[in-house]
């Protein structure tokens, strides 16, 4: 294979991503690995990256690896400190220079955001967001990123003003598994069950906690099936979610990054509260993100 | 020791209680197994009690066993089918009888209690309620039972008239030890920063939820402490659950049955809201309520 001008990588906790490019932006090979920031002690990550793309380094100059995501964090390979709100999602001037044993490498962590008050960080999904900016350089408006952690972002000229985030999808996972609630819950999916409970949550928040036994009670007492079940658990707590996140959404250009089933939940979810919301146009935001990242890099060579 | 008169039985999930009692309502023995539902198949109920009180059953005559709990779940060692709301909390002239192979036993499960809407059940609390009823018989007001799944139940005129579940105790759980808040939690109490949380979750219920990503944001930016985190968590917790329970204890006299930590945090969250609360008298109000589920069987022979 040609050898790459650059390489883009998105070292998230549980997965590894990297995509060997060349300057005029193509994808020569993407690759994936489960070595994520979890399974790492901080030596162990020069080695992992060789593994991947070692035979596909030149000898005798030096190829730029773009890193976004949980590598930066303290746990890390090596910290690359928070830049902090108000500001542009970071572009490879303010990434962390790494240093590496292999002299072909020259390795720049993105730095993640953070928010004072209320304290908040995000690290890969600033790179998401600029990735999104890069298609779209004029959106003023409000960012949703579903997910494990839920993100919602507000842009203004080009810049992070501020963001929240919500546990949903880890809260989902914990209740659906950790507790009584996992003997109810089965695969499946109800959508009018889903857009009551989301209703249901918005209008009265305290309900959501509330109802969780119920989830169980009904199936004892009414035979509740398993994929309502999935649900309503869920409609309950996006509903909440959208009830803490209004003064993003309420008024707002939504766009929502993500194309699986749970962004299109959350997009029926708003759009029944009335809210202008849609999917971000389909594309790997992060890759996108990256390229943009180290476009300054390359500009200042 | 002598021979018991009768026996008292509290099988819950994860915990057997057994009390071998005189008809003058002493306990002559008291002892526990960790041989709870969770851990059985119904045939092995009958060999698990007499492993405990075998050689303490007298020959040539027939000791009354009364139980309450989850063997009387679908699930244990014989469903006892629920009795409805509202209905007094019941007694063993209700109860399941269960065929025994010894013949010096005769067994007898407690119902629990259901209510079709919103649908809710207990299997338990019904039998602390009974023996709360028999130390104040002319109560009239909610009682609030902490733990696992805390309930709030209406009494009036000697009845449950309603009640409600909120699996608040395994919520806690479940996101203490499988979110990533797990890494910001510790051992540890602040009072300050639970009454602080409390308050803004009645306030603003849909705060909870959105507070939860605060706690593992703080730790890492403002170097929030473990114990404060656990006492954040649970006042969010509870603060939302008051919120759901305000048609409970607004205005009621609200008793909490519980002597722990967890009891107390409740009754000083109540309080912060100018509710009329206070902690039940001391005492076993289990073995109470079984007592008293005996007597009308005795009545009856």
């Amino acid at each position: 294979m040609s050898a790459p001008d650059w390489i883009a990588v998105d070292w998230g906790t549980s997965q590894l991503r990297v995509w060997l490019m060349s300057d005029a932006g193509a994808v020569l090979t993407s690759l994936t690995s489960p070595k994520g920031m979890g399974k790492l002690t901080p030596p162990e990550y020069e080695p992992t990256l060789l593994d991947l793309v070692g035979t596909a380094l030149p000898e005798g100059r030096v190829t730029p690896v773009v890193i976004c995501g949980m590598a930066g964090a303290r746990q890390g390979w090596q910290e690359a400190p928070y830049a902090k709100t108000p500001c542009e999602p970071p572009s490879a001037l303010t990434a962390t220079k790494v240093a590496t044993k292999d002299p072909r490498l020259s390795v720049h962590i993105l730095p993640g955001v953070s928010q004072d008050k209320p304290a908040d960080v995000m690290r890969g999904e600033e790179t998401q967001i600029k990735g999104f900016l890069a298609s779209e350089p004029k959106f003023d408006g409000v960012i949703c990123l579903p997910g494990t952690h839920c993100k919602w972002v507000h842009i203004s000229a080009n810049e992070i003003v501020s963001f929240r985030t919500f546990m949903t999808g880890e809260v989902f996972a914990a209740l659906s598994e950790h507790t009584v609630i996992k003997h109810s819950m089965g695969e499946g999916w109800n959508a009018e069950i889903f857009e009551e409970a989301v209703s249901r949550a918005i209008s009265t928040p305290a309900t959501a906690l509330g109802d969780l036994f119920s989830l169980r009670a009904e199936t004892l007492l009414h035979g509740l099936d398993p994929a309502s079940v999935r649900a309503r658990l869920s409609g309950l707590l996006i509903g909440a979610e959208l009830a803490a996140s209004k003064p993003y959404w309420l008024g707002q250009d939504v766009v929502i990054l993500g194309e699986n089933k749970l962004a299109e939940a959350y997009l029926s979810a708003l759009q029944s509260q009335g809210a202008m919301a849609r999917l971000a146009p389909s594309g790997p935001t992060t890759l996108a993100g990256l390229a943009s990242a180290y476009l300054s890099l390359k500009d200042t060579k």
